[in-house]
């Protein structure tokens, strides 16, 4: 449990779960970059963290009963169910929501976590348990194409060679578009590199951006990166935003008006169409995983998962 | 002439034409917030400023004959002719275009001005001379509706009832959504309260914008501007911004990632749409004109078009 500092705690408690939640006894659960973030101070919240998991369904509404014993991932953002937003598809939205680890609901660092029986998909065969701690992140990859329209011809720029940014060119990938990968880091980029995406190593004095793009994915989660992005996208071009930065930053927005570029923020997206693509192996993650930690091992995880060098970080809730 | 401070100056050269320009004897012109902008450094241009003219044509090259003579206002944004932007309808993006009076080319701020025959339109005697000195800012309101589809559902919001905010509105209003102009100043909301449109008067503590909007249009000119625009949009929600601010400001992206706000930069727009409406009384700007000064008295033009009670402030060249 999180409660300002990274503090792990033993009189944890069961979480109660709601009329139509499902108990969920978690087997792994992956660290991200809006975990360290939360850390930082993000949102200001309090509870019990993390929200990238798979796990067993050990209790259901009757209703829900055959979901027992199956093998499951969550969505995160549980709706009041009755706004404009939970009545026309849009949850995530919803004003009054709350978000597993991330607001006002406890989330998956922890033997049990609670979630809306309509939050959950079952996992196909295919999908192995470790695959299944990036549907969270990749759905969030597939949401840049539910915003925007992208064509084979696109020219595209994901910056940051972290998790995010990774999978956010490896699904752009799927497109036919052609993807370029900046980074700073030539262990990660090789990851992008392997699957035929081109790549720049900003730290490389021999490479550069060299041009200007139609759409740029800002991934980078440092401030730097919207500048960065600014910079490289063609005038009408379209840049979207996938980090979520605590703090305020300095930026000039008259490039943006000038040339009248979109800026689209871009959050969760389709967990179904992630899971399809992890059962289809059109998208493969495990080159992502950097580490898998028992849980009595917890605290050298979040350790890790702070080291740029490091990728994903999973803790396994099963192993002693 | 201006060269950093606003200076006038009497040893002044009648612009050369190029090949495919026409030489404009200028009759009116108007002064513009990015005039003010200018002055205080904004794009560090130097020459002739003024953006905003209506006059007529004295010299043209043989094939554009016919437009000797005749009443015309003119399309501020020069393209090189053969980049990719210029050769798909894309001028005002040319990355090496001259803008009359903003960069690299002399603007209206003086006798006569120069400018290319395809950016000269030929004004109907239905619209005044003075009428036609909105067509450049009316044109820029226009382009709201070529960026975002509006609907008659859609509740938008305009913020900043300044020149651009009131002709945003009035444009806006003919589309049949629901608008809400939001200002300071109770003269300026009366122009668009006179159209039926709502106003909120920020400054009137019986008055606040008490709800979100579909679409926000930021027409403030100042860096709360953004803030509040992020603040009164709906999640999903599209923020058009219209004002070019000279400097960087602080910003949080935060709400933008989360709420996958939408941004749409927006410029300059279609003239044809904006001499349309103003030739069938749809648009009337003549509330907008706060003052007509004769060139002699160019100095106290300047000084009323820094006060902020003012919209419109025009030079009219001919007076003596």
């Amino acid at each position: 449990m999180f409660d300002g500092g990274v503090r792990f705690v033993d009189d944890y408690t069961v979480p109660e779960a709601g009329r139509q939640e499902a108990l969920i006894r978690i087997s792994m659960a992956g660290i991200c970059n809006t975990d360290m973030e939360i850390i930082k101070g993000y949102l200001g919240f309090r509870g019990v963290m993390g929200h990238e998991f798979m796990g067993i369904v050990v209790r259901a509404p009757e209703y829900a009963a055959d979901l027992i014993n199956k093998r499951i991932v969550g969505e995160i953002n549980c709706g009041c169910g009755e706004c404009e937003y939970c009545t026309t598809g849009m949850e995530k939205h919803c004003p009054s929501r709350k978000t597993l680890g991330i607001q006002g609901k406890d989330g998956v660092f922890a033997e049990y976590a609670a979630l809306p029986v309509s939050n959950l998909h079952v996992l196909p065969d295919a999908v192995s348990d470790e695959e299944a701690l990036f549907v969270e992140p990749l759905a969030a990859a597939f949401e840049i194409e539910e915003q925007v329209e992208i064509k084979p011809a696109h020219d595209i720029l994901v910056l940051g060679d972290g998790k995010l940014g990774i999978l956010c060119a490896l699904v752009l990938n799927l497109s036919g578009a052609h993807i370029t990968l900046a980074g700073k880091h030539e262990e990660k980029l090789r990851i992008a590199k392997n699957k035929e995406i081109k790549t720049v190593n900003i730290n490389d004095k021999k490479e550069k951006i060299d041009k200007k793009y139609d759409i740029v994915v800002e991934a980078t989660g440092s401030p730097e990166g919207f500048t960065s992005a600014i910079e490289h996208v063609k005038p009408r071009g379209i840049v979207v935003l996938k980090s979520t930065i605590a703090s305020s930053q300095q930026i000039n927005l008259a490039p943006v008006v000038i040339d009248e570029i979109t800026l689209i923020g871009s959050r969760c997206g389709p967990f179904k169409k992630a899971i399809n693509a992890l059962s289809e192996k059109k998208i493969d993650v495990k080159p992502l995983i950097s580490g898998i930690f028992p849980v009595k091992d917890a605290r050298n995880a979040f350790e890790e998962a702070k080291k740029k060098e490091n990728l994903k970080i999973i803790i396994d809730f099963r192993a002693k």
